[in-house]
């Protein structure tokens, strides 16, 4: 069996998600949980997502083979540096934060003579659910996951951790952790702090009752994920600040250059900017639906 | 009978779901239908949305009590000028178009002698489907339409094309055209454009792969209305230009002050943007599911 005991720290939607993708998979045996909540701890022992909570980070990581830290990026030197003491040499570490630069720091600083067993990830699966209710073993089905080891961490090491994520159906793949914080600025990062400004700037423009009126399905699509987590969102954007910041910085340039095409009345330039963006949309919607995703209801 | 012979130009999505609607509700009697695609205009009969099509322009409202043009907003000169030859006095003409400035100058520019029978409309529903085999007597129901009378356009029309649409099962609001443009610049056009100007900063950053690969369900909705037609969208941009323009200046500063916070790490600033904007989306929600809307599903 690849992990015989798992620590599982943070048993919300990602981590209840892949105990449950472990279990079905055979890729685990015992799952130990920890949680700050300590009610979500005692439904996910319920729900048979873990077989026993730990009452501290110390208990849980005792005797554990592998630990998967799913907490919030706010939340990680923390853990870290509450499993320290207790964490066997040889553990694997990995976790599932969003910024990957952020975790990759917290281990130098909190974890260091575990570095050759660490291995930071992070699954790239939406968050609009929260909660170990919502969590299935199948959230990673199809899905991509990028792992950043650090230099000192051990081939085999980030191979464990592959192995494990493959075993949950997901798709893996290995980069350095600043290119994966670079392209998450853009890919998630970035979109969240639009989907904001979005909102905050309709109602400046026709007050709060112009968002409920006069808008249809695309701006309810657009602004989703505004419902998200405030402080859960501002510890990613300041994590991930200096890539968040350039790309914010590329974005305000596309948005001149619309802006400035608009007000010259220049119709060829409109075209082909939006051109650019249905061909690429056009594609990540076929290769979405050759994956089998993007069948998932939307809310409202 | 609300409207006996309604001549309906255009037998797209709108149109055909608008025909569709008024025959279930038996708010009309016979539809003749006129569009530039012949085949559509078959296909329409054949579906028995319209009784029958017409091969100009002329001959589709000779006779008609109620003229609806549901064509793109770029070819409403080009039908208001085809129609006016064989336009009855005392027939209603209203659209669908979704800036109605322009609406409004052309039928001055065109239709001087029927502005008493002219009321400008725009049903405010999403268009990611299109297509008449898409169309569907419910596509109006509990949506939104704005009307946006001339003051020359008598009382007495605006009630008949209110009437209209309430029977469709729409919830009708009357306002200035200008009015409209301004907010719907804010709560669709300025969508469309950062939609756009998303995938294009994405692509700027992490070539088109990145958008491909490592994007989550998020992003997804963000940019879905980013594969809607360009030439179409391009028309809709330039037809409301200065208010878009404005819209853009304001989301601008939005970002502006997003990225100064980002800057200055003030998680503080950060925080009350994202929490500004949550509590709106969230009361945008809560208002959508109590009108029964925002459970159509998602797509790739």
């Amino acid at each position: 069996m690849l992990i015989e005991r798992l620590a599982l720290i943070g048993v919300g939607l990602i981590g209840g998600s892949l105990a449950r993708a472990l279990r079905a998979a055979g890729t685990c045996g015992y799952v130990i949980g920890q949680d700050i909540d300590h009610d979500r701890l005692e439904r996910a022992q319920g729900l048979g997502i873990i077989d026993e909570g730990a009452p501290d980070l110390g208990t849980a990581v005792a005797g554990a083979d592998a630990v998967v830290v799913a907490v919030p990026i706010g939340a990680i030197r923390a853990v870290f540096a509450g499993i320290r003491p207790g964490l066997p040499i040889r553990t694997l570490v990995t976790d599932v934060g969003s910024v990957k630069g952020a975790v990759v720091a917290a281990a130098r600083a909190l974890l260091g003579e575990h570095l050759p067993y660490v291995v930071p990830g992070h699954p790239i699966v939406g968050a609009e659910r929260s909660g170990v209710e919502s969590s299935s073993a199948q959230l990673f089905a199809g899905q991509r996951v990028i792992l950043t080891p650090l230099p000192e961490t051990m081939r085999s090491a980030t191979e464990r951790v592959q192995a494990m994520w493959e075993s949950a159906g997901a798709e893996v793949e290995v980069m350095e952790a600043d290119r994966h914080d670079e392209l998450l600025a853009a890919t998630s990062h970035l979109p969240h702090a639009l989907a904001c400004a979005l909102v905050n700037a309709v109602i400046r423009v026709g007050g709060p009752e112009a968002a409920l009126r006069y808008t249809a399905g695309g701006f309810g699509d657009l602004t989703r994920i505004a419902s998200s987590s405030p402080a859960l969102w501002r510890d990613i954007f300041l994590a991930n600040r200096e890539h968040l910041f350039a790309a914010l910085t590329c974005f305000r340039a596309e948005i001149e250059s619309l802006r400035e095409a608009i007000a010259h009345d220049d119709g060829e330039a409109v075209l082909a900017s939006l051109w650019d963006a249905k061909t690429v949309r056009d594609a990540l919607a076929a290769e979405r639906r050759s994956r089998g995703l993007g069948t998932s209801p939307s809310r409202p």
